[in-house]
C-alpha cells in the first residue's frame, strides 16, 4: 500500500509503499477515505526539536481520517465490515487509574497513532476496535476526517460553559478557528481572538469573531479592555502556545474568570504569577486530545448541525499524492485545514 | 488610643497614641481583645519592595482579630453593643460586577484594614457593619483573632473536595500548616508537606501532614512519587509563594490533578507550561482572600469542632505591648501563629 | 397616582387612585414606564387557593417593569435621578446564611412586591436601592420590563449548560418559550416542547423548538424517544408545573440526565421515585427566582444580542388602562407575554 | 461446587452442589472466599413483588465478595493466577453511550450477579476480568468482601462534598452506617440519623452520629431544625427507601441544600414538589450502584485508613453453611452487616 513516512531522521517525507498490515485480535483494518494535515504533522515534516526526540523512523505519519472497515480481528464485536468510521488516535492503556476512571485521555502510557506508531497517511490502517468511531452518514467525508483535531477544539470549548460570556481566542490556527466556531454555536455573548498572520484574520471573522486583532496592534489590551465592559474578557482559549499570548491572554482574563489552555508552548515559560494568577483568583484548565467519548458525542453533534461552519475552514481539499502542495501551503501560513483525500 | 503605626517609609514600627476614631453612618466601633500577626504584616515592618510601593505611613497596621462592639453608627442595624466579633478585612466596592455576584473577594477597588487604610493593631478600630462577624461564646479569643488566616487556609482547601484524596502542601507557616490540619479533618487519604526551616517541620506532623520533607532532602520527588502510587498527589496545595514550590508541585502533580494556589511569589516565575500543565490535563485554582461570607461559615463550624489543631499552631501569645518580640520570632523563624493579646 | 389594586378578597382587580409613596433612606422612587403581566398576576386576579392564602389585600399588584428613577432615599448612593432601570422585585433581608451567601434568591425572609407589598402596576414605585438594575440605551422598555420572567428562565436554562445537548421543556408559557429561546442560543443540539394549548404551540416553533407535541399526541414517548437516539433528552426544563408534564418529562429523561425544575403544582405529586429517578442516576435541580445578580448580567447579555427573539413572544403591548383586555387574553390562552405601557 | 441458590419461585433459599463453571474467553474464575449478605439477598430470600419479577430461578445469589483467581480465559491480559480480588457485580454492556463515557453504572443493559446471572453465594465465581478489583495485602478478606456495599455508601457521600456541612442521613441499614462512618471521616460538621429499629440506632452513634432519632420522636423536626442553626441539614443522604423518610428529609432540607438518593421505595410516592423541592431551590442527585472505577479507588483509600469504623459494622461472621442463621438474624433486624465466610 502507499504511505507516506517519516523515513530518515531529517526533513521532509517519502511517499512509498509497505505492505498492508494485518489486524491483531482486537483491532479492526482500515481502507482510509481522507486524512486532515495537523500542525503536528508540520513539526514532524519539519524535523524540529520535539520530533527529533519523540518520534522513531521509519513511521507512517497521520492521525486524523475517516474510513470504512475492511478486515476485524477475530475477538472484535460489535463492528461490521463497511461499517464508515473515524479513530481516536491515542490508543490509551486501558488499565491505569486514569484508563479505570473516565480519563483514558490523560493515560500516561498513551501510543498516539502518526507519532509512536503507524498512522493514516497510507491506504490502510489497523486499529484497535474500542478506538473507532461509526459516523452517520449525514457527516460527508471531508468533514468527518476532522472529529480530531474539531474534537480538540470542542473538550476546551466544552471544559467551561461559555453561554452568555465574553470569550478571548489567541491563535487562529484550525484548532482556534474551530474553537471560535463551537463558542458562537454555544452562545458565547462575545468572540474576540487575537492572530499575527494576515491570512488567518479574515477567517477568525468568518468561524464567528466578533472582533479580531493582531498582536502588534495599537493599545490592543485597551481596545479588548473596552470590549469587554472594562473588565476583560470571562473566557480565555489559549490556543497558540505562544509566550506572549499567554501573557496577553492571562493579564487580561477577568477576575474569577476561567482559561482553557491548549496551546504547547516549545520551551518554558515567564508568568507573572501573582498578579495575573493568584490575585486575580482566577482558574486555568488544562487542556489535552479529547474526552473518550464524551468529547466525540459532543463534536458529532456540532457536525451533524455546523457543517457549514466547519466547512469554511478547510481551505483546501487536496488528492493524497499531493501531500507536499499541503505541506507548502501550510509552512506558508496559506491555509487554514487541508484534507487529503484518496481515489 | 495606643496604636502599632507604620510611621514612615523605613523599616520597622513605633507604637504610639492617636486619638479614637468616630465611625461613619453604616460602621462600627469595636473594642480590639487580641490580633493575630501575618506574615503581610512582617513585609510591612521589613519595609519590602512590595510594601514600599503601597502603603502610604502613616497607617496602622494589622488585620486579623478578636474584639467587641462599643458604638454603632446611625444607620447600622443588626448588630449589638457588646457583641463579640471578628471582622472581614477586605472591604469591597458592593457595585461592581464581582460584589453584584457573590465574588467581593476579588472586587477591584477592594481596601484592605492595616494595607491601605488603619488596621486592628490598636485600642479601638473602626469598621463597616457589613464587615463584621458575630463570633459563638464556643471559640475563644485568641482562636477567634484569627478567622482571616485560618479562613485563607479553609478557601484554599474547600476549592477542590479533599475527601479520599492525596494531597501535596508546599510551606509550613501558619496558612500551610492551618490548611494541613483543615485537610485532616476533611478527609485526605495522605497529607505530604514540604518546608525548608526546620523548627516548622514538626509541626506540620502535628498539623496532621503524614511526612514532612526539606526541599533538599535526596531523591524527594522519587519519595513522593512511591508515596502517592508513582502517579504523584492528587491534590497540591501551594502555600509558600517559591518559585522552587511551585515547580516542584506542578511536576508531582497526577495527571488530571488540581493545584489550589495562594502563595505569592514576589516575582515573575519560569514554568514548564507544556509538560507540567497542558499534557497533564490539570486544573489550577487561584486563591485570594476568603469568600464572602461562605467561607466565614465553613471556619466557623471548622473553629467550633477542631479547637485543639488550632491551638497548637499558636506558638505565642503575647502582650500586645511586646510586639516586637512577636516580630523578632517571626523573623528568625521561631513561630508559626502569634497572638497579641490587649489587657 | 393610578394602580391596579387587589382591593377585597375576590376575584377581579380595581384601577384607582392612592398616593404617591415616599421613598425610606435606602430607597428610590420610580416613574413606571412598562409592565409585563405575569401568571403570578392572574392567579391574584383570580383568587385562587395560593393567592387567597399569600395576599393581604389592599395591595398594588404586579412586579416586571422597567422605570426611571425620579427620586432617591437620603442614604442612596451609585444611582443618578433620570437613569432608566428595572428592578429586581425580591426584597432579601440581607443578613441571614442566604444572603450573606451570594443565595439571596432563597432566602426565607424575602417580600416580593405585588403580593407582600405594593408592587409595580402603578404609576410610581417605590423599592430597595440595591434591587435596582440600570438598563442599557440599547435594549427598549418593552423588553427591559421583562427582566424578571427572562430572568426566571436564564435561571433555568443556565443552572445545566446545554451546549451540543437534547432539551425536553414541559410548558410553553412565556417562561417556557424564552427558555426555548435561551436554549437555542446557547448551543442546544435539538429542543423538544410539549404544551396542550394549540395556540401556543407555534410560538414554540417561533422560540426555536425543532419539534413541538400536544399531550395527548399518539405515541408520544416512542416518538420523543426516536428523536434522541432512543435514550431520552439530555436535560428536561419543567416549566408548567403539572402532575403529567413532570411524571412525563422524568419518564423520558436520559439516564445520567439533568432536570432544572421551576414550574409550582398546585397540589402534592405522585413520582415513581425508584425507576424514574433513583435508578436512573438523574440530577433534579430546582429554579426559583433568579441569582443576584449574576442572572441579571446573563439576561442582559442575552437581551442585548437576542432582541428579535424576546419581541416575538410578546404577543401584546397594551395601554396600561386596558389591562382588563389583557387578563383577558390570558384567560383565554390566546397571549403569551403581554406588556403594558404607560403614556 | 456448593452454591446457595433460589431453586424455585417461592419463598427461602437452597443450599446443593452444581458443577464448577469454566472461564469464557474474557473472564477469569474465582475462589470465593468471604461474601457479604446484602437487603437485596433478603428480598430475594422473601420473594417479594420486586424479585419475583426480576428474578427467574434457579439463580445463584450473592454479589459482595472477595477471592482469589484461580484461571484465566484465554484472552485474558493484565490479571494474574493467585490475585485476591473483589468485583464490580454490574456488567455493563460496554458499549452504549453511557459505557463510552464513564457512566457504566447507568448502562441501560447491565446485568447483576446474583441477580440476573449467578452470583457469588458459590465456592467459585466466573466474571469478566474487566470486573475484577486487585485488594491491598492491608485490607482483610472480611473487609474486602464489603466493596460493593461500602462502594454504595462511598458513591452516595461523594456526590456532594460534606465537609464542613451537616448532614442528615434517614436509614441506619448497612450502607446508610457505612455512610454516617465515611461522612464522619470526610469532615462532616454534624451527623443526625434518623432510624426506627431500636437495634440499629446505638450503632449510628458507633458509625459517627452526633445525635440518632426514631422518627416517632416527638417535635423530631424541631429537634433536628434546632440542631441545625434553625435551617435545616446542608445534606440529605436517603438510605431508606421510605416514603416518611423521604419526606421528612425534604422537608428539613435547607433552602439551596442538596439530597443525594440512594434507597429505593417499593411503591410510588407523593412529594409537595412546591414546597419541598421548588421554592428551596435544593438539588437531587439520585445515586445507582458504583462509579466504575472512581468510587472503587475512593473505597479503597477508605478500607486502607478506617478499617476499625467498618469492623464495628460487622455485626457477625458466619460460616457459608449458616447462612440460614444470616437471614434470620437480618429478617428479626439483629443484624447490620453479616460476613459469610468460606473455609
Amino acid at each position: 500500500m502507499k504511505v507516506i513516512l517519516k523515513d530518515k531522521p531529517s526533513r521532509g517525507l517519502t511517499c512509498k509503499n509497505i505492505p498492508i498490515p494485518e489486524p491483531g485480535e482486537h483491532e479492526v483494518l482500515l481502507r482510509v477515505k481522507a486524512s486532515g494535515i495537523c500542525g503536528t504533522d508540520v513539526h514532524i515534516y519539519d524535523w524540529d526539536d520535539w520530533s527529533s526526540k519523540r518520534i522513531h523512523p521509519p513511521v507512517v505519519i497521520g492521525h486524523e481520517l475517516v474510513g470504512y472497515v475492511v478486515e476485524l480481528g477475530k475477538s472484535v464485536r460489535h463492528i461490521d465490515i463497511g461499517q464508515r468510521v473515524s479513530v481516536e488516535g491515542h490508543i490509551a492503556c486501558g488499565h491505569c487509574e486514569f484508563c479505570r476512571t473516565g480519563q483514558a485521555h490523560i493515560c500516561r502510557d498513551v501510543e498516539i497513532i502518526g507519532v509512536d506508531r503507524n498512522g493514516c497517511f497510507a491506504e490502510y490502517l489497523c486499529i484497535d476496535a474500542g478506538n473507532v468511531w461509526p459516523v452517520p452518514d449525514a457527516i460527508p467525508d471531508h468533514i468527518a476526517a476532522l472529529f480530531d483535531p474539531v474534537g480538540n477544539a470542542m473538550h476546551t470549548v466544552m471544559a467551561e460553559p461559555v453561554a452568555g460570556k465574553s470569550v478571548l481566542i489567541t491563535g487562529a490556527g484550525a484548532v482556534g478557528l474551530f474553537a471560535a466556531a463551537i463558542a458562537k454555536s454555544s452562545g458565547a455573548s462575545k468572540i474576540i481572538m487575537i492572530e499575527p498572520n494576515a491570512y488567518k484574520r479574515p477567517k477568525a471573522r468568518e468561524a464567528g469573531a466578533d472582533s479580531v486583532f493582531a498582536p502588534e496592534d495599537e493599545n490592543l489590551e485597551d481596545i479588548v479592555l473596552s470590549n469587554t465592559g472594562g473588565l476583560g474578557p470571562q473566557i480565555f482559549l489559549e490556543m497558540s502556545g505562544h509566550q506572549d499570548a499567554i501573557t496577553t491572554g492571562l493579564h487580561l482574563l477577568r477576575n474569577g474568570g476561567c482559561a482553557c489552555v491548549l496551546g504547547i508552548p516549545p520551551k518554558p515559560l515567564t508568568l507573572d504569577w501573582a498578579n495575573d494568577i493568584v490575585f486575580k483568583g482566577i482558574t486555568i484548565k488544562a487542556i489535552n486530545g479529547r474526552r473518550m467519548y464524551d468529547t466525540w458525542f459532543q463534536t458529532q453533534n456540532f457536525m451533524l448541525r455546523n457543517q457549514e461552519s466547519i466547512n469554511r475552514l478547510i481551505t483546501h481539499r487536496l488528492p493524497f499524492d499531493h501531500y507536499e502542495s499541503g505541506f507548502d501551503l501550510l509552512h506558508n501560513g496559506n491555509a487554514v485545514k487541508i484534507v487529503l483525500e484518496m481515489k
